[in-house]
């Protein structure tokens, strides 16, 4: 408000040992509308030799709104290749082949009119908010936008054909208990899945947002494994392959299962899916700040189910606050929380905390 | 599936005298996606002499997608002008004046720096579904896709500040029981609204689906009355007048309240806020359809509150199924239903029919 114009000042804060923790100072604030940005594109960040080929990636700028959908456009992106498959929508078909009765061939208009699901969930990159990238020691780090430590996670509603009514079709045998998805893309980008994963909430999707897929985004379809790190959710869909055992893909660095039978339907694979996650989105990075009232806003997730509560601290983990849950909370999926704060202008250490339907905390990166 | 090309068949349906009807045949299937096609701009419908100048307008593609999403640029648009406002964002202000204590004035920054609220609302242009667009006696609406019968519908996530917070830092008189809305464009477009309502669930919004509002949306604000006739939802929005009677503005024409104290929190203006209600999206006119399996799509909401159910129709209304809810269920906003069905290839008339949580039922226009 007018009356606050005096008192602005740059919001300081460092990274903690925590996810979830607000990294200020530094940028400009900046004036202009989140759709008056261009896509960013960075570097391609390099893994060492798993990867031959070049990645493209977008970073979701998460400071940028609030709500929990991530506009299409500005849902990350991690491309494994240099350039995106032309693919012809007409033409383009989805194979079920192995241990299964009827080996079928969809095209997407078949896929169109079978039974379909619409779901809110969040697909989060394996690699996002790696330590190096909020490593308080680190000073190309301080002052980023949170855009760029953890925003290779976006969330948005995915509408498609679920796995179950397509692995019917095709007549699932007993000892299928593996799938192998396999892209259009030049590098064939594969993953495995547990049939069991696939069955209980898995889909292919056709829709993001009301609108067809985007091409970064698997244009005309891809896998939607709700929860799953973000590699489970191949793109440019075109083959199903049963098998009765887990295979060792060229894409994946890991292939072992972890069976819960003790868990029943609350049954977590520790290698696959996400823990209950934060971040504070504002205030973030480069934001200006005013002494007086400051609504703290983030988001929350997990892979396991529901976010339950978030807990916010102002006081680098001293002392912790319950945050409001705004809007909807979905399984699986962006959880909007806000809490009102009033900065005495001091230096202030943000951090946030999120419990899962499951009981879950998030942990602490130490 | 490849199976079935032989019995495909050009879908035939008539209108009936229930809102929700599928209206059928005639234009040739789509094979483009949704986000292939350009926005769809009409003539001006013109309503007497209501209006002294031109209206834009754009209709939702409600057959085009599945979810409840309604992509931000595809959302419906009626504009009360022949061209939009230009508006400097960091210029806009938002004034509070009249009977308050402390008359204010607020940026869009300002506003972006309080308290947030993020909620799912369907908006609908007060002309939607009118009967001479589904007449079944006029041929010239026979075979067209919901999109130009319905289509004046849209849902989005909505982000802003609550009414309630503006009203509060002004201070409220207890004798402003009515506020009138203004917005910034050449006509100035001018709507009450109760002070009640303003304070239940409205809210002024900057941000739709993880973006800032566009052009056609209100940029860089617009009101939020969920469950309210269109015109409630000034874009543009630069005065909030805090009066003690309702006004007759120009762009309105009713103005009589309908005080409810017997109902409690579930008070409802008969005048203002939309019943239940719902569409049929696919099948459509114009879609082509196959002999066998057929999943019957739509959209319900309702003004009052949650849809609770929704039934569908085969027969023209001879008997009724429950559909299935997908996804999840907000208050005043569009819901996804969902029905299996065995098509027979013989003519069928498809309704359907929405109960909220209030008890209503979506009435017959018959």
């Amino acid at each position: 408000m007018e009356s606050n114009k005096s008192s602005r000042r740059r919001f300081l804060a460092q990274t903690a040992a925590v996810a979830g923790v607000a990294a200020g100072a530094g940028l400009a604030a900046k004036s202009q509308p989140a759709s008056a940005q261009p896509h960013v594109f960075t570097e391609p960040p390099r893994r060492g030799a798993r990867y031959s080929i070049d990645h493209m990636t977008h970073y979701t700028p998460l400071q940028d709104y609030q709500g929990i959908i991530t506009p299409a456009r500005l849902h990350f992106m991690q491309q494994h290749s240099s350039e995106y498959p032309e693919i012809n929508i007409d033409e383009h078909r989805l194979t079920i082949h192995g241990l299964v009765d009827r080996p079928m061939s969809f095209s997407v208009d078949d896929l169109k009119r079978m039974p379909s699901v619409s779901r809110v969930h969040f697909v989060e990159c394996h690699g996002n908010s790696s330590p190096a990238r909020h490593d308080p020691d680190n000073e190309n780090q301080v002052g980023l936008p949170v855009q760029y430590i953890h925003g290779m996670a976006s969330n948005s509603e995915w509408s498609g054909v679920p796995f179950s009514v397509l692995l019917n079709e095709a007549g699932l045998k007993k000892e299928g208990t593996w799938l192998v998805l396999e892209g259009a893309d030049a590098g064939k980008f594969s993953h495995t899945l547990p049939t069991a994963k696939a069955l209980d909430d898995c889909f292919v999707a056709y829709g993001q947002n009301g609108d067809p897929l985007r091409i970064e985004q698997g244009y005309p379809i891809r896998a939607i494994v709700p929860g799953w790190e973000g590699p489970h959710n191949v793109k440019y869909l075109r083959h199903i392959k049963v098998v009765d055992e887990a295979y060792n893909t060229w894409n994946e660095s890991m292939n072992h299962s972890v069976v819960r039978p003790d868990l029943g339907d609350k049954a977590r694979w520790y290698h696959f899916a996400w823990g209950p996650k934060s971040v504070i989105t504002r205030p973030s990075g480069g934001m200006e700040m005013r002494k007086g009232y400051v609504q703290i806003t983030g988001l929350a997730w997990s892979g396991a189910g529901k976010v339950a509560k978030v807990d916010v601290s102002v006081d680098g983990g001293k002392t912790w606050k319950e945050a409001k849950i705004d809007g909807a909370v979905h399984s699986k999926a962006h959880t909007r929380f806000n809490l009102d704060w009033a900065w005495n202008g001091e230096e202030a250490v943000i951090m946030s905390r999120t419990t899962d339907e499951t009981g879950d905390v998030q942990p602490s990166v130490a």
